[in-house]
């Protein structure tokens, strides 16, 4: 692999580095405490896919033992739908059946996948636009179930802003850079951002180097115009458009970004399956580079609209 | 408060420590890889609640935009059956109630949850022994859903044995020390478990310092015979029993614990609302101790069993 990747290594070189917050005393509560939950996605189209069948989203689908809704052992995937069809549905259907069986979930077909997202897509879109979401979980007696969620792409603005979750990510775990339905940590930044108004929030690790965004991996333009993203090792999942830009822009290079280099970054882009690439102009207040969309977020966009 | 806490902070003096293993790289799958999952919890009774009703295991009682499904935004009690009657149920609901809060699902009263867990109880057990499991979680609409599945008790040794996971927790992240439904890393832990034929995995965080257990809360008696138990900002469930013994042994000190100082610890015991104290008498398959139950296991079952 011809992939440059340099940089201080993640879990070394941090003697200098503050110790952590505390995020457990009685006084840290940051996020918590009996707010609530701000919805992040709708479900306006009141449909869901469950095991081939269309159902009413009222209409209760899960059994009680389910894995991903007793022990968070599931994996999705998010689709953008455009006219009808799934964007790089081979690769969605490759990464949640190879997801299944690393979470032992048990055999998923790819087959399976595609014809659960275009099922569910001609449903609820015809030939237009959407999102379809797709889970895989599994019940007590091991039968492995395919639910699917639709809703609209909804309305955002071109550029983000951001607020900087100053907490830990809880890293992958064991579940290294899978796309999991355990994302509670990802659900309550996700929180934060709304109420902030805002469009995304970023996480540190409990060492302080950027893992991810709450929907969204994160690439920074560094000095002399280096496009940076951290590598998986720090947790964050191994994101479709992720993969994608690594794949079709070779000069990236993964390594470990502090908070204090993300907010002197030229440029901050947050890339996902169903965005694209999208500028994070504003962080925690205050202007990214000049305010504006930079050169590598525009050339990232092109990257990801290119097929 | 006159607890003693002391040892080293976690997050400083970590300079000697090597860095943590890269679990992300393609060739680290100590854990997953396409293994079946091994059940921890059969569903004998074949039962479940739902809002007030009983229904058969196999039908669905979840919907598809339930917050513990699709984002692991749930949050969960066990509690012991004995005779019919639930131990600490009071405690149980007011845990769960505030969890509840916490996460943002919205108002769940104590009340109800009593309710749930002696409504099931009886269904599943009558006069007799056994567990029931309750979880909380909203759907799309804000409705906060409370289910119960029971299950028996099972057939396990006084002793334990562990394996140490040596695979970093997770941490608290956001949603410090409550028992959340979002615990994928738990749920992979425990299957090594099983897969190792011992009664529990404990696990280490990113920088070596020890946790938890997939399924109870540790306590080690180090030197001078002081009993040690990591504090929650490492990230451990503030689990029902380790409240109970910290409030009933106000010797126990909370630190910070690393693999070796467990290695050669004289005893190490495992705490939950269901067990009680177990003493893990073997730990990667070398004995702890003298390899038998100690002065203080023998004393923390005492004080777990005095209600």
């Amino acid at each position: 692999m011809d992939r440059p990747v340099d940089g201080t290594p993640p879990g070394s070189g941090l003697q200098d580095r503050p110790s952590a917050p505390d995020l457990h005393g009685p006084d840290a509560d940051p996020l918590l405490g009996g707010r609530r939950a701000l919805s992040a996605a709708k479900n306006e189209l009141r449909i869901c896919w469950i095991d081939g069948r269309i159902a009413p989203i009222e209409q209760a689908v899960v059994r009680a033992d389910d894995s991903a809704y007793s022990e968070g052992r599931g994996c999705y995937t998010t689709a953008r739908i455009v006219a009808g069809r799934a964007r790089w549905i081979d690769r969605h259907a490759a990464r949640l059946s190879r997801s299944a069986s690393q979470l032992g979930l048990g055999d998923l077909e790819e087959d399976r996948v595609r014809t659960a997202i275009r099922e569910l897509a001609s449903k609820a879109f015809g030939d237009g636009d959407g999102i379809v979401r797709m889970q895989a979980s599994r019940d007590g007696d091991g039968i492995v179930h395919l639910v699917g969620v639709p809703r609209r792409l909804g309305d955002e603005p071109d550029q983000w802003s951001a607020i900087l979750v100053d907490l830990p990510h809880t890293g992958g775990g064991l579940a290294r850079g899978l796309k999991v339905s355990s994302r509670l940590t990802m659900a309550l930044a996700g929180d934060a951002a709304r109420e902030a108004g805002v469009e995304e929030a970023l996480l540190l690790d409990g060492n302080g180097w950027l893992v991810e965004g709450s929907r969204s991996n994160i690439l920074v333009v560094a000095d002399a115009d280096t496009l940076v993203t951290p590598p998986l090792s720090l947790g964050a999942v191994a994101g479709l458009a992720r993969t994608l830009v690594l794949e079709r822009v070779p000069s990236i290079v993964e390594r470990a970004v502090s908070a204090e280099e993300l907010r002197s970054a030229k440029e901050i882009i947050a890339v996902n399956a169903l965005r694209g690439a999208r500028p994070i102009t504003k962080l925690d207040g205050k202007p990214i580079g000049d305010g504006a969309a930079g050169a590598w977020s525009k050339r990232l966009s092109e990257v990801l609209e290119a097929d």
